[in-house]
Parts: C-alpha cells; structure tokens; sequence
C-alpha cells in the first residue's frame, strides 16, 4: 500500500484516561474552523461488528465475501476481513482527501503522539517518550513538553494547528 | 482514483427481483471454489446508517470526522461522508486484493451485468442490453444470450467462473 502523506497526530493513553471524549471535542473544534479530518479508531481485540446482523451487507460478509462496500449518494463504507492485523502506516493508506489524520491508539508506532493521563487512571505515562510533543491532563505535569489541561480544546486545537496544519510555502 | 483491474460483474434488475439472496448463495459457491470476493452494494436513498449509534467511531462522524476508520486485529472498516455520489469505477478503486468484484445495482453503468428477473415482479428487462451477457429467472426467456434458473447456482457460478476467472495465460 501507498505511504499517506496526510499530516497525522496520536492520541495514546491509559484506558479511561478520556481520549475518545477528548476526540471527539476536538474533532468538533478542528472541523468548526474549516479543516477536513479522519478519525482512525483502534481496537485491540478481534470480534467488534461493524455491520448490522441480518443487513444485506452483513449477509454477504457472513457468506464468505473479504471485503464488503456499500455506497449511497451522502456515504460509502467498505470493510475487510483481515488474515494479520494492519499497521499504522497500512491503515492511513486508506485515508483520503483530508487536512488531518487523529488516531486514537497505536501506541508503540513511530508517529508524533500527545499522551493523555488523568489522576483517576493514575499519572504513569504509556507512551514512547521519543514521539511525545504534549501532554493532556488534569493536573499540571513538567516532563519536557508542554503540558494542556484536558478541558482547554481551544488550547490543544491552537497547538495541533501550529504543529501540523500551517504551513509555510 | 485509480482504476481497478479486477474482474467485476453487476448483477441488476428490479427491486424485489431476488437480486440479494442469489448473490448470497453465489457469493457462498465461489468463495467454496477457492475465489476471495468483494461484494459491492448499491444504496439509492441517502442516509443508511453503516456504524451503530453511540458508539466511539459513529460519536467521531457526528463530531464532524469526514472519514472514519476502524482497526482491529481481525477486521478493518472505513467510511465516508460524500458530498457527491461516487460512480461506480470511483467505487470499485478501493476494492483491493480480491478475484472477482460482484456488484449489486449500478444498472446505468457500462460493466457487464447478469439481469434477474422473476415473474412474481414481471418479466420485463430495465438493465441495458449491450452490457448484459446473461439472464437469470424463474421462466426459461430467449432473448439471445445465455439464460439460468435463478436456482441453478452450479450453472451461473460456472459461467461466472468461464467469462471471469479462467485466464489462459
């Protein structure tokens, strides 16, 4: 598969620590000022349905179809059953004709990450220090990066502009 | 969008023709014959809903997320908000890593196309002639190219397999 070129940004964190919420604020806010964004959503465990039982569609993946589509005049899905799980870089392959790629998970891949942590899940970070740019948290935490409350959007939405979405020709 | 090189056949005709659940069973057939296949289902009305309400990935698209993906281990599911409906070449470019693409709808389109038609919804033909290379039905029909029960699953999937599967290199 291609490599994507689309500007990318993780969101790591401990389970509970908020990212999905976090997400889905910012998606709010970066959409609100005029930028195009993909959201890529990891599970890490196999199973999760992503069709209806009993749809047409869900019909023909159970009836041995890899990859099922469907398209309508305002959406178009596709999905895959995959024989190995895909890697980040794979994944983004798949994204298209956005300004922004926010990715919750992947911890361990080797792409720019702001961690999340928040004292109820406990204040450890997960993530790998050498992709870290920012910390997101409750609490006020000095380890080198700067450092956002959860709840300051506009703050983490200004930095996420700046580091990724301005660019100078 | 590139253009795809997998075989492709569309199966058309009238709502309530059948059309689905042959494609079960033949899509059943082939991939018991060895085949890995895409299925693409055709929408004529906006707004089906592919992602369950509430959940994370659909939280992300009401948000404003343009694109959607999801990965897991096993599986890998994306969808789009489109602001106009993609043909159906612009369809099949994201279908990758398959033998055959089986195509429900897309009447209109210039691939060639299997017409089922059943006398419980009428006899009369809506796909366009110079595309269909074959007729599906519950009534023997002559109207000069090759025409299947629609329960001869056998006899279409060897067809299918002929005109799209067996190259001779």
């Amino acid at each position: 598969m291609k490599q994507s070129r689309i500007p990318l940004v993780t969101f790591v964190g401990r389970s509970g620590s908020g990212k999905t919420t976090l997400l889905e604020k910012l998606i709010k806010e970066l959409s609100g000022r005029g930028y195009r964004l993909a959201t890529v959503k990891h599970h890490s465990h196999a199973g999760f349905d992503i069709d209806a039982a009993g749809k047409d569609s869900w019909r023909f993946a159970q009836a041995g179809s890899q990859q099922v589509v469907i398209a309508s005049p305002d959406k178009f899905a596709t999905y895959w059953k995959l024989d190995h799980e895909l890697d980040l870089d794979e994944v983004i392959a798949q994204v298209t004709d956005v300004d922004l790629i926010l990715v919750e998970g992947y911890r361990s891949s080797n792409k720019p990450s702001l961690e999340v942590v928040r004292s109820a899940t406990g204040l450890e970070l997960v993530g790998m220090s050498e992709y870290r740019i920012a910390l997101i948290s409750d609490v006020q935490m000095s380890i080198g990066v700067p450092c956002f409350n959860i709840n300051d959007i506009q703050g983490i939405a200004d930095f996420i502009e700046e580091q990724f979405l301005k660019m100078v020709f």
